[in-house]
Order: C-alpha cells, then sequence, then structure tokens
C-alpha cells in the first residue's frame, strides 16, 4: 500500500472512531451505501441497454451484501450472478479471465468444481474503492456474457467517481 | 376472490398490456418496484429500532426477488433471512406459528428437514397485495424474533398505502 | 411368504414372460399403472375432503415413480410429499409412527438428518400389493396431518380392491 | 403483447374470478390440468415410438409441478428429466440450444454448476399457453436426445390445439 493510502485510511478510521454522527465504517469492505449505489447503477447501465438482469454484489468476505432481480429476467441467472460475484472476489478476478485457465487442457481444468459451484465465464468483477483495495465483488446474468460484463463493470466503477 | 378483486385484476392486466410504456406486469408475482419499497421500508424501520438486519424478498414462486444486508449486521443472517422468506411463501404463513407445531411433540416435528432447510422462528412473512393475494414473502434476521418479525410485518405493509 | 402367495407370483411371472402380449412385470415393485390408479384415487379424495395437496408415489427402491401437485397447494409440500414417501418405503413404515421414536429422548432420535432427509409425521405410508408385498410407497402433504394420512391410506388402498 | 392477447387475459381472468364453479386460475402459471394432459401426451407419443422414458413438468416458478416414470425407464432419469424441465424454464431455452453455448471454448462453459445443477442437452423444452407466455417446462429423458426432445415437444404442444 501506498503512504498516501496508509495516512487517507488512518484518517478516515480516525474520524469515523471520534464522529459523534458516523458509525466506524470498515475502509476494507463494502458498505451497503456502496452496494446499494453500485447495484443502482448496473441496473440503470442494463435498462439503458435493454438487457434484462439479474445482479447481486458481495462484500469483502465473498458473502451476499444486496441482490436485485429485473423483472422477467431469467430464474436461473440468480444462482449465476450470485456465483459469479463470489467467483470475482475468491479469485479477485474477472470472472472471464479466470475461464481461460479453466478448458480442457487448461492449469485450473474445472476448477469449477469447488466453493460448491464457481462460474467462469464473463460477468463477475472486483469492486475496488478509490484506493485500489478490493471491497468486494459484483456479479451480473441475464445478457450475453459480453452485456453482463460491460454491466458489472459500470456497476463496480460507479463508486470511483 | 370477490368481484370487485377480479374487475381490479382486469383492469391492471388490461392496463398493463395496452400501455405502450408498460410491460405486462403478472398481477399474481411481485415486481422489483414492490420488492424495492418494501425492503426499503423494512430497512426504514429497522434503523429507527436501532436493529442491524438482513432483509429478504422472494417472488410467488419462491425464488429470490431483492436481498440487502445492514453494514454490521450478523453473517450469518443471510441464509437465515433467505430461507425465512422461502418458508413463509412454501406455507404460506407467519414462520413463527409455524414453529409452533415442530417442536418435539408437535404435528410436524422436524419439518425443517425439507426444502433444504427450513426457518420456523418469527421474521418471515407472506407479501400481500392490495387483493390479498399472495405474491411473495419477506424474511428479516438479525434482530430478536420479535423485532425481526416487525420489521418483516412493516415491510410486507409497505405495498398496501 | 405364505404358500399361495408363492404360488400366485410365480404364475404371475410365468404369464408374464410367456405371453405375447404382455412385458414381464416385476411382481415385486410397483408399475406406472398402480402409481396412477393410486395418485388419482388419493386426489379424488383430496377434492372430496376440499384439501390441497401434493401427492408422490416412490417405487420399492425408494426412487420417484409419480408426482402430482394440485393447483393452489404449498410450494413446501413438493419436498415433504416426496421425503414422506421415501421415508415409509425407507423404514417400511407409517411415517407417523417413526415419529413417535424420533422425538427428544426417543430410541431414534433425530434420524431426520440420515437420507438427505426424513419426514417423521403422518402422510407417508407404504403400498402393498394384494399379496402384502411392500411395492412402493405414497407420501401426501398439504392438508392437516389426520387429512394428509387419511388421503395416503385412501391411495395405497387404490389397488386393493 | 398484442390487445387480442390482453382481451383473453382479462376474460380468463374475470370468468374465473366471477364464476362460482371455478376458482381464479392463474393464466401466467400452468394448472394441473395442463400439466397432466401434457405428460399424458408425451407418454402417448414416447409409447408410440417405443421409447421408455420420464417425463416431469415444471411450472412458473420453475418448481416441481407433475412427474411420471414409465416402467423399467432408467433410473437415473429422474433426475435428469426434473433438471432439464427446471433448466428449460430457468433459461426460457430448449435445453440443446443452452448446451451449444457450454461446450469447451462455448461462451458459458460450465454454466452446469449453477443451479444446483443443470441439464445442457436436448430434452428439455419451455411450455407456452396459446398467447404465447410461459408458464413453465417439460424434460424428458430416457431415450436418444433427438426422442427426449421430440417427446418434450409433443407433450408442451399438447396445450396449444
Amino acid at each position: 500500500m501506498k503512504l498516501k493510502t496508509c495516512v487517507k485510511l488512518c484518517a478516515i478510521v480516525f474520524l469515523a472512531c471520534t464522529c459523534n454522527t458516523l458509525k466506524a465504517q470498515n475502509p476494507f469492505d463494502i458498505s451497503l451505501a456502496q452496494a446499494n449505489e453500485i447495484i443502482l447503477k448496473a441496473k440503470e447501465n442494463a435498462e439503458a441497454s435493454n438487457v434484462l438482469v439479474n445482479i447481486a454484489v458481495v462484500d469483502a468476505g465473498a458473502n451476499l451484501k444486496a441482490f436485485m432481480r429485473m423483472d422477467d429476467s431469467y430464474l436461473g441467472s440468480i444462482d449465476v450472478a450470485i456465483k459469479k460475484a463470489k467467483t470475482a472476489r475468491y479469485f479477485n478476478t474477472d470472472t472471464g479471465e479466470l475461464g481461460e485457465l479453466t478448458q480442457p487442457g487448461g492449469f485450473i481444468y474445472n476448477i469449477e468444481h469447488s466453493n460448491g459451484g464457481l462460474m467462469t465465464f464473463p460477468g463477475g468483477i472486483p469492486i475496488k474503492n478509490k484506493d485500489g483495495i478490493i471491497i468486494g465483488a459484483i456479479g451480473v446474468s441475464g445478457g450475453t456474457i459480453e452485456q453482463d460484463r460491460a454491466i458489472a463493470t459500470a456497476g463496480a466503477n460507479a463508486i470511483l467517481n
């Protein structure tokens, strides 16, 4: 971690702890406010692209933080979206990049059998805060894999501006 | 069902189908807009009571529709909230009432072993629309069982006003 | 087995094997025709009693043979009905009688944890053929436990007349 | 949706609600009468083709509605048929078309690890009502994949005449 980041983190923790009006928020984990912002941005992006998706956000511990299923989107995408988000955080990677290694003959062929089932095609993206720390992940399912990836990326980027 | 209810259902279906700006919304199933309204109301209620909870909403088919975990609420409550919502819809009942029958010596002792795990203490409530049709269910976990039940009820009632 | 039963079985097998127009039907296992007769009788009985139920029939190997869910019956009863039928065949017993032994302090306390989940309250009944051989089991869920048991019994008895 | 469809849906809802002898039937979900008609047609078709199959029907929420296993058909086909039906409804698609995308190198390689196991070869078909609304799905297993697909299709079409 850079010195600048460390100073920032200290300031955040110090302020959060000492200020009466704020609860201490772990700067290493996603907050519900951030998760909601991310999901709403992803949904907005999906609507603009006319795609019906399921959107899941997990926290730094890979545990479900928030979820939303658009009307008439696939029922099967509930689990796919959640598993994409988990997979992205399990290995801190774009799920599509992981998938390049899991093909027959690949380095981690059939790793999908671990962790109660991984999803290794595009649509899962780690969520980073402004300091580059991974605080969770987003998973999107319902469109084409490229649409899912674009929507997930738009969501993840929502808290960087 | 009452005649008034029938006429209403027809009007809903007809308007939804013929109006260009609306997609046909199944009046027998919860919409995402309704699920969000319910979750936000439940969250508001939890904050007002100073309780940290997980809130899950399932649709008429008992499939996850929306979910939200408040910061610092229990990790173990993710699955409890989802299972409470599913249980409430599986048997169209307040999960706490079901629990009265599942105790040792009760009529349906150990029914919790079905459906991949049921939750049979308070916090799961069916969601009805204004016509009394069950369109989904809400599950809340994180507070005392009475707090969870009150928050779930407040959520479920949000779409009745 | 009684001599009379043995002679019957031999005759059945002999006829089944030698007769061109008949397929050999294993007299130790339920046929689909029998399962359908049983389910229809159970459904008829449920309708006459104004109860909405799920009805499952398993074969001699405790594998699902036939299933039917009445409109508006509980979604949670799908798995309960199937598990009742399996439990009844797993232990060749009325599931309600098994439940008397699984209570706290009972001889087989918490046996519900085995076999992927057992249901040990009334509604599961072994199916016997006219010779008293157990060829499968029926499970009913959706009414009170006594209604479920009565409907299951009516179903099981359908092939005895 | 077309105006004609809307008027039809309204008429169905209105008639169902107001007629004393009928319960309100959700026009967006399959009824048991429809499921039975579909399964019997599929069975008839299988018998005519001399194929032994398992046939499963799920509702709009992907929950099991009806099931039937022909005598001497594969035991392993119970779960395959049910999973084919669920998969077809999860993604509103012919399971065989899904399978073209799940091969090594395919867009959604290994998606089968989601939803507790998907079946992505032919034999699962969405069930539509006369207005083109998907109200459930059928899954058939026991013959060749082309036989299974043909039988499932015959079943699904039974309610269109």
